[in-house]
């Protein structure tokens, strides 16, 4: 076993990560920092403070990263219109690689020599993790305790926490039926009930928003304006990024807006059945596609959209640190200089609908040609026939010597 | 100007492309064919017969193509997911081709030397007419009225109706207040007062579905089977293409599904601003990617993922007859062998909820590898950790130098 | 026929666009300002402005653009590692949009309203001109003469001009047996005896090189210098953009490098026959692809290699100016900031071999990792298992229900 | 340790795979099924059966497998134009999926359980053999003994053959210099003094091919007739897809072709240098390219070349036997049933010119309207003005608003 000396551990203050600390410090006599971040996962992190003393750690960080969450990686993201698999918005990927950024950070500040988090070894998230320490800090030593230890059961994990005196909340006993993560940019669930595929989950596993048939009998409409690909305004109120996210969340989860219940294919080889609550995302998206449709070149945006399910892939597996997701960045980012505008949108019972965009600087969209009207020579209808004509040449070479 | 003998004309029996039919007659002096079409677009075709009589057309084709359509065109754009600009649905585009390959083979059967069509000179349905006549016809001579004549308003064409005896309905005379198209897959809406797309469309435009405002406050739920990537049952019953496609619009029409107003580029070049109804295709769209979800290899669906905004402008841009899109319909159908199984969707004011999947006999889905608990060595989670670090590899090297 | 008061004509001093010159003049009563660059094409310059005089042209623009040609075009392009369906090196399409650049600069100016070239109507080169021209100066009126005068055999043109007084150099009159264009970058043969693609063409065509043959029997080494992807240095001896390309090729030339037979697929339609020396650029492509596999990572050069033929096909159909080109050449530029290393070329009878790489500052290749021999723990084999069994899981699971 | 009864071994005769041999009887106390097929390699495959008899081996498999290889393998891949990041023509690639096959169609008709190969932990042969073992049979055992055993330098290799009475030829002991493959498409060489790549290799390494220098002074002319994107014919005589490789080695390696010096990315992370001879797949290759450059329509040829990398890196990685490799390859060999023609190639000192092409039956070379004389109304000229603008409106629309 390699020798560790400090070890920076991703600390939610819950059972698992409890009982990994404890595991840390017994199975590698090393010394524990603990990071706990809020990144809008809707629980307090200040109790953390506590259960790391509690359990002997000195180096206790605590930050709130909402802002710089939203700003550096969900924005980024939503430039780009990303959706793995024509469904999912990437709400548990992207959180993962800031985490991982300030784990590494952390370490180097306190002279730490390895990390570690609390993702199974079936899951994309410990691929999120890892690569992204290894992209940062190359020769840091990894601690993944659920590919290493023996606690392969729930049972065994209560054991363990009872025999060290860890303390166990008498709801975690039972267990989530779900296994659950949250971030600013949404809520999931996995395991348990939803194994299979075959089977529509329960109304009361959904958190963060109401049924459709629960939300309100009224639509109602919202405003959003984007500076260079970003939302920066809600009617009219300027915001920041987060409170961007957070008020977009509260609207969507009102009307219903952002679930979603799919199959998707896992980096490391199978495929898993995932439920996805997302509010905001789900209305940021359309209204970015919206405010694009009317201020992007039409090639520029056919280019982003080929490009996008690879640049989600990337996403998704775990490479935002890799040469090419900032590769592919700068494509992105540079397209979105003349995204400058307005949408307006309706929410209704699980619906974004949009009703109306406009860019009084950067609209691409020109009435005079557009026109079915007299367009006033704006357009030479004539010149399609040889447009039509030329493209047809090829075609119709072919077609003669068949 | 060419000397035409005789025309086959895409006659619709309406005000416009009965003038063109007068026209034509005038204009060129030469006989014309008309051609009309049932693709489900809701309107009696026979009366078109009557119509063509009266203006002394002998050769009068009137077919009802709708079978054909949906298992010849709507299907396959289906099983390539075909999305154009991230909201489109195609419905316009797909039905351009076969209205030109009947076209073509008419001619074909009346030893016609040319076709002629009622599409602008501004818009996408010219060039997709046009190509799809060159290139099964190489040498077929092309009349396109709109670029021709000096008919260039609303006025003049009454004006002409009326001089030459042409019988014009009155609600005709004050004209539609949009441009719309309709076949079994949608209905669209163009121009008047949607030229501006700051403004929402007034409720009473959209015709093929009730607003989910006014859809039923219960939910229906549907299985669709699907057999090598085509729909092929509805809750059990066996049903045809042009079946499945009529059920699924009613039902979709019903509950307030498949409404979509959105800014498009044209390949003639301009920004322009459509409505669309598609109540059916939007449910067979969920539908098919969940399917695929289940049954399809992961690397398989990304490459047709990242493959797809291509075929969708080729498409859109009226190369259905062109060798790419059918290399690539090669590769799409290619990957649907696998794809059998069924879905259970949710239908509910708008909203198409997928609630359940699966496969008797192509499920990818394998519980034992995914599962959460035990998986009595399915997967072993050290094999992660050798995952993790030879994909990491290359980011530690270029870390290093750094 | 529109009014036009001042055009500004693409003006080399031969024959033709003498002709051009005189027939702007006479048929719209206008005034023409004459435009000569030096790029390289390896003839005087200087002699156009007395032609200009003696046709009566007050403006005269002449100027050496060669250094811009290859810093802000040429360049830019070789860091795509650009080839046109695999074999084309772009070499007239690269210097259209500097031509259209200036004209329109030129036409600002001047105050002319108009431009004019003397490309033909059947090639690529009318539609690079002009794509160039509207997206730099949208309003721009543009003559094309070849589309509209009836000067359609070469015997009328030497009519019109000796009726019009226009002087002719006697070898003119014989006509070249070729169609040819040179630039800095290349020289290109069409037309005439190449018209038909199964016969090679007589040795006695080319013009910049010797035939391998003919080359010395000594093959000469030759190292390159790349600093963020562009070539700064041969031999150790800095040099400018334009020094580069002109030392190697004579470096080329001299050792029968860079001819190139093909058969290409022109942007209106039609395949065409073509000939191409472009000795410096061939040495180039190889140097740059051999700096950047030493210093560039793996999936940023795949990502690079599967969007440069979509690169390359935007310059050769005249995109150059377009937003697409300069999205994409965000992306090419921000992988070059690491391809800093240098490049050992052999050159021998028409080979260019690559002998030799490396990089004193971004060299990715870790000798300690990739040796055969013992490795001191820099790689761990094992690592390998788990790469293989989860990279292969979705293989297995697919196998098994087969 | 796994129980294993049975294991197929990809056995070459040679020092590595004999001492495998007695290791897998020694180590996992099992019998061995040795495996030695010809697919090029230019060494005696029969001298392997006295060598597992020696070593008790009772099921001996000896195999020409040439055609398979190049008829199933090689023709499938050149129909992709596929190359690896520029450069590597797959020789070894293209290889391993056929032994891999065959090794479990062996595993399945002789009840082993296992099967084992000789490639290293660190190069990309172990991938590629297991990947495709794991694809076709998914319950089979690997044992990859290079990363399982301690025999990790060639002293301790030799010394467990001594003691264990394995005969080592004595040019074994001195170990070549370099790590060699070889089959009917190529042979390569990896490592020793090859590790510097910035040292040019010693001209004594090449075993292939004389060097350009040595070739003959005079150049040879060779045709190829391709029917449906696979070479049938030379010079007029027809062959099969071995004999036609065979023949095209000779030529090639006569005429110094098909060298090459690289530095590629391997699949597991690290860059390594290799140097490779391919003669007959360089003329091939180019040859392939020449007869699809007047058969194929440009945007299919187009669409190839954007898929190329990607399929060239699934072959490259050993994804041969995957879904989207398949998935591909239909798409590749669909667009491959026009390419029917024949192209001349001059060879000369490591040049492959083509200098004629030519098609009787699929040429859409149609020099009626290529032609630069006059093309009697072919292509009318008019045509490229409304082409030209329709191409350019949405640049102007974009231009006008800044």
């Amino acid at each position: 076993m390699k020798k560790i000396n400090k070890v920076v551990l991703a600390f939610s203050g819950g059972l698992d990560t409890s009982v990994i600390l404890k595991w840390l410090q017994d199975t590698y006599q090393c010394e524990v920092v603990t990071f706990t971040a809020d990144i809008g996962q809707g629980e307090e992190v200040e109790p953390a403070r506590a259960k790391a003393q509690q359990l002997g750690v000195n180096e206790i960080y605590i930050e709130d990263l909402r802002e710089e969450f939203v700003r550096d990686f969900v924005f980024p993201m939503f430039r780009a219109n990303a959706i793995y698999e024509g469904e999912y918005l990437l709400g548990t990927s992207i959180a993962r690689p800031l985490i991982a950024k300030r784990q590494i950070e952390i370490a180097q500040e306190t002279g730490a020599d390895a990390v570690s988090h609390g993702a199974t070894g079936k899951g994309n998230d410990q691929v999120r993790f890892e690569l992204g320490y290894y992209a940062l800090q190359p020769e840091i030593q990894i601690i993944a305790p659920w590919r290493e230890w023996d606690l392969t059961s729930r049972e065994k994990l209560l054991k363990y926490a009872e025999s060290h005196r860890i303390p166990v909340e008498m709801k975690k006993k039972e267990g989530s039926p779900y296994s659950m993560d949250a971030n600013l940019l949404h809520i999931s669930y996995e395991g348990r009930g939803l194994e299979n595929p075959a089977v529509e989950p329960e109304e009361s596993m959904w958190r963060w928003s109401v049924s459709p048939e629960n939300a309100p009998d009224t639509a109602e409409y919202v405003e959003i304006e984007f500076k260079c690909g970003d939302a920066v305004a809600l009617n009219g109120n300027l915001m920041t990024p987060a409170q961007v996210l957070t008020t977009l969340n509260q609207l969507g989860g009102k009307h219903g807006i952002g679930r979603l219940d799919l199959v998707e294919n896992r980096y490391v080889g199978m495929k898993s059945r995932g439920c996805y609550e997302t509010p905001g995302g789900t209305i940021l998206l359309r209204a970015h596609r919206a405010v694009e449709s009317i201020t992007m070149d039409r090639e520029v945006a056919h280019l982003k959209d080929e490009l996008m399910p690879r640049y989600a892939a990337l996403i998704y597996n775990g490479y935002w640190w890799s040469p090419e997701r900032k590769t592919l960045q700068a494509l992105i980012d540079g397209t979105q200089q003349d995204v400058n505008g307005w949408v307006k949108l309706k929410l209704y019972k699980g619906n974004v609908i949009v009703v109306g965009r406009g860019s009084r600087t950067h609209s691409l969209f020109d009435e005079n040609v557009a026109t079915f009207e007299d367009d006033a020579g704006a357009y030479n209808q004539a010149d399609a026939a040889g447009f039509i004509r030329l493209n047809a040449l090829r075609l119709r070479i072919a077609a003669k010597i068949k």
